[in-house]
């Protein structure tokens, strides 16, 4: 079997560490590169962040490129509340060692994927969607290099994380998701219909932690920071583990179900903007053109994120 | 125990139908009157299927009044698809022998609301809302006559029936209910969330029939036509039976759960109009307005319907 | 000459005051009724300043009716700062001396406009729409009562008076206007172009006091009050005299100049809110539904104020 | 005297070309570069459209890149109606000789602005914001590397040219003129106000025509058949000039006067997308973002211009 090229485009955070955790310990992948765009904190955040995670895993051979610091449109909103002031609390990670490429991510994104062609990648993006609209918008040509676009964002009919009506990712820059969404692209979302039906027990980020091993201690600690937020809101036993479920879909998408659907972006009002518009049902008459995973095996899926954190 | 004033405002259809038949067959409710509204079909039919089912059920004394033909700002949408070309196919009713009043609903409720302040009326709107609205513009004061309003219609988290994003009620007037959703009135909502949660089996529908009587049998005939929409759309075992869930929170409130929150009417985008933006997890900041019901307890419904119209 | 049958509804502050006047000062016009509605300061105020003018022109023979005290979705904005905490700072006018007829003016104004049909009645809206809208939406029918509509308000290139985009009548009640907008009704607009091309000069102003009757130096005082505000904000020798040019195009048409075009008002957006969007070059395709006056003989119109004014 | 650095963003069209002519001949501006959009015709038009410019100037020496070929999220919106198929029609230009460069525009754009913090560079944009909104997000930065924003677009009180509320260039790519309306930078606008003040006449371009050169019987070729679009919708003796306004104003600024002022891009509603909502009288209490220059000396423009052609 070949591994499948991905590029991870991620503003880390913690469930942002353990999908490129997870995607670095998982030999059907090969992680070609990976972006980092403003969102959870500030771009130099995740930038660090991201880099700090490759040192973790004892992997700074792979590339990495720091994007866009800002959305399109509107001000830059953040979530220190759910992942602290470094977007990592929890934990002490390994500052990075290599120094960072001075090239910038739209540039790296354009020339890779008009390069790949003849073995087109599959965009994983974690967080806003700036950096991968700013690429399709420089150069739409790039679409040839694109195998498909696997996100975690939205919300079919979960309502949203930030406001009533919009998950964060999406909120952040509803117009780079509505680029995207309108791009053609084969695409693939894992909102948070999907994400909030696995949520994590304390045992097992515990076991987590009884992996011996240093990403298995350090995970446990940032996860049971990073909980805290999401039961304190919703009073549930555990909370959600978002963006690993993009990559758990690429390794074993047997684990998911949903259903391939019109969904666009509202960018129009105020009170509803950054919502993912889903025509579940068909009642628009609009092209498909996502499908959206609503469903998840919760255990499978946690099984298959603590065997690959325990290859690390 | 003293009953309790109701006044309904609806758009015959089936399950309007069914909602007056029960709340004329329960003691606990003294129905002050009928307004009818565009909605579900035009109102020249609306207003004679509310008559044929007051017909129906034998009581022509229960004061009937047509009130607006058209939505606020937009064109109206009808149902027909739904309920048939006269709004309530599937049996034959009994004509009224009655004649209609020619004094406009809103008229009739701004009077009767006004004279209302020492035994306020609860207002049970069953279709659009914009004879309720107008009535609001005209004369704020009917404030004061107004216990609550418990209203069919709108969507926390089902997602519409009519786009993806709104319910019927609310999209055919999404102006109207952003009038009412402002009033300050105390409001509950029963939306899809709930309604979905209902869904009318073949033998309960049988059932109705088999009361022997002719309510029983016309409604069990009416629901048949009805239900072969959501069955046919959702691929579920059966359909809805929205609006009789307002007349049965009256009654047995304990079978119903919710939430009172913030709720607003999209009103400003084409792609989200009428959508009932519910701040559930209270993340706006924005003062609680409506108690929005999300479960039911089915069979007890069921079998609360099922009593009452056995009674007529 | 018969003369032509209107129902003026307004919201007194000055300059509807001053149109009052003319059109009562006018054989050409039977004065049906005033309607009145909150718009330059609250309903209370605007129905007792209409009164007021009655007095002043001895004609509390008019009928005259109370209408909506807020407008249709929006909280109600007034303009204190143009007329004064009265409505009608500047003069001190007769109170009235017969007691207000407790109809509302939309039972009103159906009921005339239905009796109307063999003689159809010119609508000369002053102010907001909210009662003109309501009256439309609660009874379609009426339009056959209706010859035209004849109105002050909107702005068609000229930028607004209340935000960059919207002219205060519209803003105050957007929705209203939208309603009677897309009505199908003839309707003819005297926007801000059409105003502010006719500015009061101090000289007329005083020679309305030297007129020698009470109600010139009525007026004459209420102006100099009145055209104080827009004198400061534009820094023009002299303010516009916005409502009475709708009863001088009705005297005198003549005097004035425009364009039949397209013209939908904005009810999407913030942003714009209230603004009158006409399609003068004929670029969208949509059909012409409203005649927008853009130009003014200003010595003709004030010639014609001045003259009616003095009848009296 | 230094000459003042300038970059010149376009879409060539026939103003435009007339534009760029104009600042080559003019020793006050160094054109440091020329960035290519799609705008008036598809990007690869203005592209060879631009050379083909520069080619008849014999400036093929100035740099010139290619940058983005669509808007950031709604469909390309063209005016061949305007400028014919070629975009440039009415006269054969010369080919290109020297290759394009395949460097992005918003590459160039970036490092060079980032590398003129030292003798900041003044942007004029005469398309679509495309491009310069591109490279504000990829790096904010690079405002430090511009002295000024002088772009010819939007309409104060003129009314669109495409809808009836939007100018053709801020149409296009709303999105992309509301990063740069709020980007900070020092703005100037040179809006329809100004540019239909300025109307040419027949005798003005048949002067052209007689300058003798090869440049001159170009232009009078090219606005023969440019002009011909407006002089037919508006009914006037002449069509205006827009672009080279921008040029103009940056060469002799007194033959201009404006205002500044707070400008909002509408972005939200499909009725006003792409209004410059311009706040003339200070009344939303938003801070002046743009001096919106209202007021030209047309002949003191037309003899520049010809000035200007003359010597090339």
């Amino acid at each position: 079997m070949t591994a499948r090229s991905i590029i991870i485009d991620t503003d880390p955070g913690h469930d942002d560490a353990v999908a490129i955790l997870v995607a670095l310990a998982s030999p059907e992948l090969a992680v070609r590169g990976i972006t980092t765009v403003a969102g959870n904190v500030p771009l130099a955040l995740t930038t660090r962040n991201a880099r700090r995670v490759l040192a973790l895993a004892g992997r700074e051979d792979v590339p990495l490129f720091a994007g866009c610091g800002r959305p399109l449109l509107r001000p830059l909103v953040t979530a220190e509340a759910v992942h602290g002031q470094t977007g990592l609390d929890g934990a002490e990670l390994p500052e990075p060692t290599v120094p960072l490429s001075d090239r910038h991510a739209v540039d790296w994104l354009v020339d890779t994927l008009l390069a790949a062609r003849d073995d087109p990648v599959t965009l994983c993006p974690l967080g806003p969607l700036t950096n991968i609209a700013m690429a399709l918008v420089r150069e739409p040509r790039i679409a040839d290099g694109i195998a498909q676009v696997v996100l975690m964002g939205g919300a079919a009919f979960a309502g949203g994380n930030t406001t009533p009506a919009a998950e964060f990712n999406i909120y952040v820059d509803p117009h780079a998701a509505d680029i995207v969404f309108r791009s053609g692209l084969p695409l693939t979302m894992l909102p948070l219909d999907c994400t909030h039906k696995a949520l994590m027990q304390a045992d097992w980020i515990e076991g987590l932690g009884r992996l011996g091993t240093r990403v298995g201690q350090a995970v446990s600690a940032l996860l049971r920071f990073y909980q805290r937020y999401d039961v304190a809101k919703y009073g549930s036993s555990g909370g959600p583990l978002h963006d690993p479920t993009v990559i758990a879909y690429l390794l074993q998408p047997q684990l998911f179900a949903g259903k391939t659907c019109n969904v666009r972006v509202e960018v129009g009002s105020p009170l509803t903007l950054g919502m993912t518009v889903t025509d579940w049902w068909g009642v628009t008459g609009e092209p498909a053109n996502c499908t959206v995973i609503t469903e998840v095996d919760a255990a499978g899926f946690f099984a298959l994120v603590a065997d690959r954190l325990g290859r690390l």
